[in-house]
């Protein structure tokens, strides 16, 4: 039996565990963990988890793979809590939206015997929460991935299996160029939509706005309705990148408005729409080349070899802690000899 | 056989004719006209018309009510090529986005004997045109209603039947506030989410980007992929009230940047965006009272009245006519005999 360990319960773990579990792989088994009282439960009688751990230190005793998907300002308190737990080859991976913190994090606090390979789904719902968890979340989806330099191939491949059980493309990508990247494609819309629902619903005609808001206000504050620690912990944890795509963001706005008050420059401004609107349609048809595994994305396959690592990682750690167990009662032993012989 | 004319056959007239199609009503007769090449007889098959008609002018020959749904800034050109041939009593509505320009054309360009009753449909898609037109797209979307003060209470009831036979919901409102408060939930989110999607698309690292561009940014620019004529002539027709909202929008997301700059001040920044996320999901949860019909929503009812309006001004409008007629032929038969006594 493996062992699988997912630390937070939330919409991302829940749903992680929703698609592993459906991939129904023979022999494995996800431990869940969630600080929240009753979320364990929740997510265990959803499926999407088979064992409800009461501490993440139970979740992932014996388990080669960690997943972690709490709220990113609390990755560090988990990682601190697992450190001494996790097993010799143990690989761990994240949720966050940012990398780099994370990464400095797991430096920092995991021994150099444990593989940590930051993991960033890109996949979100208008609510989050293990009630909202969804198998298909991940479906086609990119998945970003950026090892630290400890790690093994052997445990980044076990993540990118993982990732492609779940249905989504995994793509291993730089850290630093995630965090700008994600900044302004994740990050900046996300403060966007926010500072749009703040406006209109701080609006004393907030009640006549709300009865003409339609499916395009709808979709264009979407993702004001995200976890509020999300929001933050990201804001803070890749602030400078944020701020660069705000201003830049403030720069691009400004020439809009520039456009829409020259009434005179009609052809321009028809011209900046058009522009943007086929440049959107051609991204919706064809999106830029993604990165992605080299070999079509097997499930078969990335589920047999992802167990294996499991099963190696576990065999290889319980033989080295009996072999350890072991050398102590030797050691013990040859003590008392001593003693008994002094 | 009463008439029912559609000018303008894209995704919003060609869902209405569907909408109204579905219905069947016994004796509507719907005649459709674009001025796009092919889109008429595409409406026809798709059945969202019975009728191809070669001209706005033949659109309207006899139509009781007729719906203009092209581009705001061809509404003047429509306007003045149909007047000459709308019947007394007919009610005419469109499904523009700005309410005040449209009524202020429909003051100048209609006769008074004509009823004009400003629409506008809050719904809308990713992809417009006919191909992407919808017999469900107005369900349970609110339907702005703004009647120029000459327009009979007949006429804008049988607007407001027609709105109601589309499944969405008749809100009458003053076209001042329309325009005013359409400008905070429409047409700024359409200007954010142009300008998201041109910053991100037109940068140098876009292709990398786009590959880790997930849900959250297609919803964000979802509104990026609106028809630039459309974007165009909302930006020209609603301008004050749109950079009124502009600069608003950049104090709000200036707010925001100044509590991601300020590390200092976290629980500040956690409590901007929880408060937002709690009052978007009370908003989805129970949005505020929203302004619609006394009564229930009764399609049947609206049908009867509707059809009744429209053969009841046909009737009095032919018998005008054929008055008229009869009164020329008299004078025609008159001067005759006067001729011949000469």
């Amino acid at each position: 039996m493996a062992r699988l360990a997912i630390i937070g319960l939330g919409l991302i773990g829940g749903s992680i565990g929703l698609a592993l579990k459906r991939a129904a792989l023979p022999d494995l088994e996800i431990a869940g963990h969630d600080a929240e009282w009753g979320v364990n439960r929740k997510a265990r009688k959803a499926g999407a988890i088979d064992k409800e751990a009461r501490t993440p230190e139970d979740a992932v005793e014996g388990a080669a793979l960690t997943i972690i998907a709490t709220p990113i300002l609390q990755i560090r308190s988990v990682l601190q809590r697992i450190a001494p737990v996790l097993g010799e080859g143990a690989a761990v991976t994240d949720s966050a939206s940012t990398m780099c913190e994370v990464l400095d994090s797991a430096r920092e606090l995991l021994p150099d015997h444990v593989n940590f390979v930051g993991g960033h789904p890109i996949a979100g719902k208008e609510h989050g929460g293990i009630d909202a968890a969804d198998a298909d979340l991940f479906q086609d989806q990119p998945w970003a991935i950026s090892p630290a330099l400890n790690a093994t191939e052997q445990a980044i491949q076990s993540v990118e299996d993982m990732v492609t059980l779940t249905g989504a493309r995994p793509a291993i990508i730089d850290a630093a160029e995630h965090d700008s990247y994600l900044a302004a494609v994740s990050h900046l819309p996300l403060v966007l939509s926010t500072a749009l629902f703040s406006l209109a619903s701080g609006s004393q005609a907030w009640p006549e706005l709300a009865a003409v808001a339609g499916p395009g206000f709808r979709s264009a504050t979407r993702l004001a309705s995200s976890s509020p620690a999300m929001s933050h912990d990201i804001s803070l944890t890749n602030k400078e990148n944020l701020l660069h795509w705000l201003d830049r963001f403030g720069e691009e706005l400004a020439r809009f408005r520039k456009l829409i008050a020259d009434g005179g420059n009609q052809e321009d401004l028809f011209e900046a729409f058009a522009t943007v609107q086929a440049a959107r349609d051609a991204f919706l048809e064809a999106p830029p080349e993604k990165p992605g595994p080299e070999r079509p994305a097997d499930k078969t396959s990335a589920g047999e070899r992802m167990l294996a690592f499991m099963v190696g990682d576990f065999v290889v750690r319980r033989t080295k802690e009996m072999q350890k167990l072991m050398d102590d009662r030797e050691s013990e032993a040859e003590e008392k000899r001593k003693r008994g012989g002094r």
